[in-house]
């Protein structure tokens, strides 16, 4: 019997890839929707978040995939009426938000997962295990793509809170923290931010282990997200957002058995939910935080969609 | 016998604070000095710490007070070299790098001790024993210093890394994090950032549980740090950095014989010793990486001292 869920946030990611990723899932059936304005066809759907709580005690488990700064509301008054909660990434709009849900799950023997979706990317348990024991003699992460694109119209990215540039790179600090041996730290960033907007637009990190991270926004025309490491026994690279792994230069087959982001993401959250565990680890927000407390920020021309 | 402990960074909180206490310590005796510049009449002194650790292996306790940005690497190889470590406040430049020193010295069964002086105020045990019953329906935090004061000349407090305004202000954040029964979460944030500086001289804070913080560095004359708490059972305030407690308007008799707050914190150190414990509480780095991150910036006049 599949678990009821029910999804909150009917925007972009949850049409992109949630609902899609719950009408595969053998685990899950998606039971109704919160949203002030998105629905999905017949599935029962709500306005108001209270209401489906009190409407629905029958199911368990919630997903939440709006915006980062509304979501610890949502969470707190889902945890407090019993249910378990999965939230996307990043898991909150504060680091003290998230300790506050992961006590308060712990607390009520409920299960919380923080989900980085490119972790679940194809090749990351490939280079994660080809790395492991290796030493790392540099790392480069470049993660360039189009904010018209993905995110087209979202002024809500630029906004406090939205994370700017970090929205996209967090998911390369994702895969990065998955996949080094050693745990690496912040030592020093730029942050160009455009003239009318709170976040970068792009930014250059540097970490302790020769680790290197060059976020771009403005990139048109194909997109970039790899990561490459130098190792005492050659290089490896993880292209294509984590989905191509190549070792010496070569691509390596891929696991065609392996299953999407999402899916890989909703299989981990009914693993959980067996197991009664919580998976929260904030190391990639922490990474995030730590270049927007300690970054220098450069004005650089106006942004707009 | 008093342990023999070394102070890292000989500067002013060092001069002020570190070398008296340690003169009136019970438990240590300050055995090696290590700075670039200042030295303590009749105490062995280094400019190298490397050189330190190999000429000293009989000094089991390091004490950095020099500022956060260079503090990690000094923190590590004190770890390395089997010493336990005590940390001025704020513990390091990055949360990563704290958690990695954590992780260290968990793993060498090594004291570390993360301080926050202004927790050891005269009056912040008794405050936050009379709010351990008691439901908090509003707390204020006015925290209005001259920066010229306290950080004459001293640039780097207004670079990456250096805080801002928040180098005082996480001294009212780790009292409010001390006294408080329940966590609370940044909702919103205003910095007040100088035109020709890259951290904030100012700062308005919002949390949840309708608490708010005012930073401000440019107050001459009377200086304030005073923690107001409206509660189900009357006001309460700390004034005076969490030195004064007054209940319904009225000060408390305070108790004379609590010691200063660096006489305190090497007590307390001394204890940790004795029992091979470590407490490193992140809570108020952590509302200061929130407020940075999820602050919205605005210009304010530029500053020099």
């Amino acid at each position: 019997m599949p678990t009821k869920i029910a999804l909150v946030g009917i925007g972009k990611i949850a049409v992109d890839q949630h609902v899609p990723a719950l009408a595969a899932s053998p685990d899950f059936t998606l039971a109704a929707t919160i949203s002030r304005k998105g629905e999905v066809a017949g599935v029962p759907s709500f306005t108001d978040f209270h209401a489906f709580l009190e409407a629905c005690p029958d199911v368990p488990v919630v997903s939440l995939c709006l915006p980062p700064v509304p979501r610890f509301d949502y969470a707190e008054a889902a945890l407090l009426a019993g249910r378990h909660v999965m939230l996307e990434k990043p898991p909150g709009a504060t680091l003290a938000e998230v300790h506050e849900l992961q006590a308060l799950a712990a607390s009520r023997g409920l299960t919380l997962y923080a989900t980085w979706h490119s972790r679940m990317a194809r090749a990351v348990a490939a280079a994660k295990a080809w790395l492991a024991d290796k030493a790392v003699h540099e790392a480069h992460i470049t993660w360039r793509e189009d904010v018209r694109k993905w995110h087209p119209g979202q002024d809500w990215v630029f906004e406090p809170g939205g994370m700017g540039v970090f929205d996209p790179g967090i998911n390369a600090l994702s895969i990065l923290t998955e996949i080094l041996p050693q745990p690496v730290h912040l030592t020093e960033a730029t942050l160009e931010v455009p003239a009318n907007r709170q976040t970068p637009i792009a930014a250059q990190l540097r970490f302790t282990g020769h680790v290197t991270a060059d976020f771009d926004w403005r990139q048109t025309g194909p997109q970039t997200w790899d990561i490459t490491v130098e190792t005492d026994r050659g290089p490896m690279a993880l292209r294509m957002g984590g989905n191509v792994l190549e070792i010496a230069g070569k691509p390596v087959a891929g696991d065609a058995d392996i299953m999407g982001e999402y899916p890989a993401l909703y299989a981990r959250m009914a693993d959980l939910l067996r197991t009664r565990a919580s998976d929260v680890d904030l190391a990639p927000m922490v990474h995030v935080a730590d270049a927007l407390s300690l970054g220098r920020r450069q004005t650089v021309a106006a942004f707009d969609f």
